[in-house]
């Protein structure tokens, strides 16, 4: 078997030596939902798979073996996608969990790694609904966790976006960012795919009479049940033209780097977010 | 008895009367948490009740009568406080629902409502943790009133905040806004504090000693459990020194306005959001 | 600020030093519920909010301080009204929460005031609906509680009204009494809120059309769905016709002492209920 | 096979063919709980079939055939035991039902024979604690059924004791009588035994230095913690000793002639309760 | 009272003695539910009651006391039937309980017995559908036992069919066994009722119009909703025409006969199921 | 892009496309699960997603395009390891969930599938332990689109090595074959690993001083907690020695192939699989 950080690709007894080592567990969450007739229906579940592969590398990398880090398998869907982030939950195509199963599958596996033995657990989401769920289901996680007696396990959740600092941000879009609730099938996710699955891409699938309206206009509110109306034709909610390869390989690296970064300040003995 | 938007204030005939005009009904939910030693726990509840009992107002006026506006008691517990918007929930004096609890909640209230008959809902949220665990309660709500063959509800889900419009923010913050999230106990919520209940504002309390480090520098992460370290010592997200009476009406205005331009786009028959 | 009992009133530093002298906290039970055309449909939650605001202040003087009371914000919303004891849920006008949706409110509110440090509850109910719930509620916060080494909390469940004594009840019933369960909208409840909140009562609107066949003759079951014709036309299940502020004084004055006592016989050292 | 009422000795084929004549369908709900050392622990479960059984013939009998009577299997376990109608659920021998289970329990086996096509359901209660939890089980099957467009279903819930009248009470009790709550393994559910199962009574363990304190004087409240002091150590609440059977043929026959008569005012097309 | 296995026909005086001894508690879990026209519906709860209280006995005299064996109240009320096992839940007669309802009947049952000291727990299982549901709920039931420190509870988990040997089952079976799964009111069910219940068996009711395509055929998967026509007219998936009290004598033995041994193996000292 | 089966690798467009076409739409799911030192974890999910993805090829290529099948993304966990068919959940790697999550989880992506137009569903269990709770979450979905009027779905519910036949059977397990439950990492497994993933497998890592005590002997019940001496060091449960590529040809093609006139039985108007 392959060298790799993902569970799904590790034997059990490799996992264990690697667990025995403190390792940090990545939980990639996902979602299998349309993203427009450009891009396959994975984006969220892989793109936030790759990430959390690329940060356990960078992690191993940057501590010298200090950390190592695990990325565990992926939950593949995601709470009902919002017209406002990700087009409404009405498309076909777009798949949805209810509240209550997102919190606890999310409480489930994490409890399960916490049995297996790791206490260091990184969160990583990528579909932007799900946040709030999976914040419920790691803290009844960790309510049962503490029932049992188990008080050292630390969890750490974020969304890999909110690593792309506003350098870069302004780099890769110059003509202004519209916020990366409207990135969903954008320049951002349309890159990371070209980066990391191309064969899953096809920039030809752009049509220009379907990806009119974009960047969408959408109220400052939620509507229920959902005004197709409010939703461009393709599905994206901002256009993913100016994608490009290359600036896949940019949002990762900084990406990565500052997530490596937040990490460590967390699970290092060395400081926390605070120091630097 | 006197004349009231509130639904608690009102007999059940009086009520009945104003939903057979199809009246638009709001829910308002807040929570029962710490906001600093300068100001009462109600805040959310408490403002979440008074802009949706104006903006009921508002809108019966705007309108000439033709949208009734009704507030039903408010939701006075709110989902779990996270760090990042309001201190976070180990903070003695925040009370906290679990996601299923908040979820529930929202659902059989709002069910509830439909079954008295309101066609025309909106939740108004002024905690900022409850919005994913409201929107999941009302799709609920929405499909339990689609099984009964109930198909003409519609409920608009918002956040008060959301209606201050930039040039607002501009004139309020003239040192820069950081975002409504760290508006936990600042100058909005204490300045609606001031306008709405003098009584349980005082200003004189805001200690220096306590209130340092403000605005917080939170990661742009979560950490379970919650490191207590992270919260600045009054559980005040940002400084509410500035906090006047005055920018508490020019806030409940200008939001109020907003919202009942949104009200009417989405439940008067003359429009929607776009064509403003 | 003022000083005042109730956390909606309170600072969260103010709350943590009377907290930290082992206060008893109350949590009152209420519901938003049809209370006929003479009192608004407040009752349930005002009535019992204020009557824990009383209890509490009583209590805080009949022990010279020794047992400070505060009191939670209110459940507003309760249990589905029943025929026998509120008229019915199918009435507009009165809001139901589903059995498991007050069980896990009442369990988190409870529960989160024992993470607070609460080692003294009481649940004071309202609305004759909610008992079994909230019992199962705080046995469920019970055992949360206990699987984290939390086992000095103890929990005193009660409706106000039981501690109204047989002496009262023949001096305010000389008709004789039918029953706590056919109060609903009767003498006690109007002749309090007439004491608390007269604004919210209308004596005026006492239709003589509307308030016929009370009190209400109901059957020794209940049927489902409910039979709306078992039901008067007012909603009310007794007259409220003999209602006057000075038996609010009396009902106020009788069950708060009453339940002094029964609060510091589970409470105080100083013995137990079989004393008396 | 003999001819029976109850479904657990009767073949699919006989009950399809009972069913299609618009049976009454009773659902006994009891509890495993204990009852002294006078008697063994199925009285609520086995009392409750057996006046399910005894009205359901008695149904039959009355109406000359026109509404047969089916009894489902008896639910053999209720909700917790409560220090003030059963004891307290602290004690070896009683056996708790959480809350939702029973709420679950009830709906599913009421929904189940609405799936059958039953469309007059007798929910019997033989446990105090049980009735606001079968309450709401049986709505949630009402919900479910309507949700599938089943609305001709009527439910009737009713505790057996609830039809012992007055003129019986105090023919059985000559020196006062207590209160139903107060009646766990007294004379009512002795005698019934007595009548029912005399097998599972023993008088001669009625023991004076157990059986004293009886009836039970408990406070007007509930406490969680249980405490145990407040129950007296038979378990008992009242004292069984004048129990016989003579006297459980008189509560048999009083309350299955008045439960027959609410049966057929619900159920029988020839009138409803108001008309006795 | 006569001595008894059954916690229905004994004492909670008695019941505190021989748990004090240690006592193996049976949980029978059965359901009600159709067996053709020629047994009564309670087969699969009436039937594992009647293994358990055998067993228990059995266990007794084995072990000279050394292990007493107790049964707890039988749970009535089953997991769906299904088409492969039970002949589908859409027949009349059968009923059913969801997956979550069992799930927590058996956890609160389990936890109940736990609590009342039981240490020693055996699920006998008399309906193929409830294997994994119970499992989960014995799970769960451990879970909070953990929870609140008790950590010395030992489950075993075991259906009474298995422990018919292949020998038994040749000899029983001459032309050939189709699985226990097809022994739906089959010979061995029915066999057992012959020696257990005859009055609740009538094999003139074995109308061979009704019993035929016996054994069923059935395709190796599920469909839903269930295809009517894939379960035999009957009812019954196998023909239960060669069946005798003689066979039910056989099977009680041998069955039981190795349940004993099983449950000495995990609950007396002596052993563990590999030495055998 | 490709052209592919799989949801995960199309665009929604094409999704929508093909489900038009009133295809069939499979929901593969797995487990990640320990399977020995010489497979990755991915085993179970992994297959049943190629399994489901070779089926739905064949399947329209049998059909002349008749037929399209679509695969879902996987459910990647599974309900916890037994130990007669997965080793147990306390082994480091096996991840668990609860029954109520895999239900919930099986309910809502099949519902949305159902949303999305699918009237055709084939759920493929690869983990032995799964199948229960998926028949309960396909049921609930159903449930839920009845009472949305959605009444013309049909769901299949199947385990793939069900369809290996008696005959491929005896040709590869010459020396005896002990049972689908005990091929956890055995022959079966590892052959269609090696032909699936030949990289998650690594002949070499079968480690003799390990791999001992194959086939696995088990008792016929379970025990919780689990008694971790039953299960075999390697926790494959019977040994993978004689595993081949080729072997896993065979397999895959039998299976598909009896899995298609399955579906074709049942999807198809031709007939059904009393045909045969």
């Amino acid at each position: 078997m392959k060298k790799s950080v993902f569970m799904e690709e590790m034997d059990a007894f490799t996992y264990r030596e690697k667990l025995a080592k403190d390792a940090v567990v990545f939980i990639p969450v996902g979602a299998l939902e349309q993203h427009g007739s450009h891009m396959a229906m994975c984006v969220d579940a892989a793109l936030t798979k790759a990430m959390a592969g690329a940060t356990a590398e960078a992690l191993t990398a940057d501590t010298d073996g200090a950390l190592e880090g695990i990325v565990c398998s992926a939950i593949n869907f995601g709470y009902r996608s919002q017209q406002r982030s990700g087009g409404g939950f009405h498309l076909s195509g777009t798949t949805s969990l209810s509240g209550t199963t997102i919190i606890s599958l999310a409480r489930d596996i994490c409890y399960s790694l916490i049995e297996d033995g790791a206490r260091k657990i990184v969160f990583m989401n990528g579909h932007y609904e799900n946040y709030q769920f999976i914040f419920e289901g790691a803290e009844l996680a960790l309510e049962k966790a503490s029932a049992e007696g188990i008080r050292d396990v630390k969890i750490q959740l974020l969304s890999y976006w909110d690593f792309v600092d506003d350098a870069t941000i302004q780099e890769l879009y110059p003509d202004g960012f519209t916020g990366w609730d409207l990135e969903h099938a954008g320049v951002m996710e349309t890159s990371l795919m070209l980066l990391f699955y191309p064969d899953l891409v096809d920039m030809d699938r752009i049509d220009p009479a379907l990806y009119t309206g974009l960047p969408a206009e959408l109220p400052n509110y939620d509507v229920l049940p959902i005004v197709a109306d409010y939703t461009p034709p393709s599905g994206c909610l901002s256009h993913p033209g100016a994608s490009t390869r290359e600036k896949g390989i940019i949002l990762r690296d900084v990406a990565v780097a500052n997530m490596v970064i937040a990490i460590e300040d967390e699970f290092s003995g060395a400081g926390d977010f605070h120091e630097d």
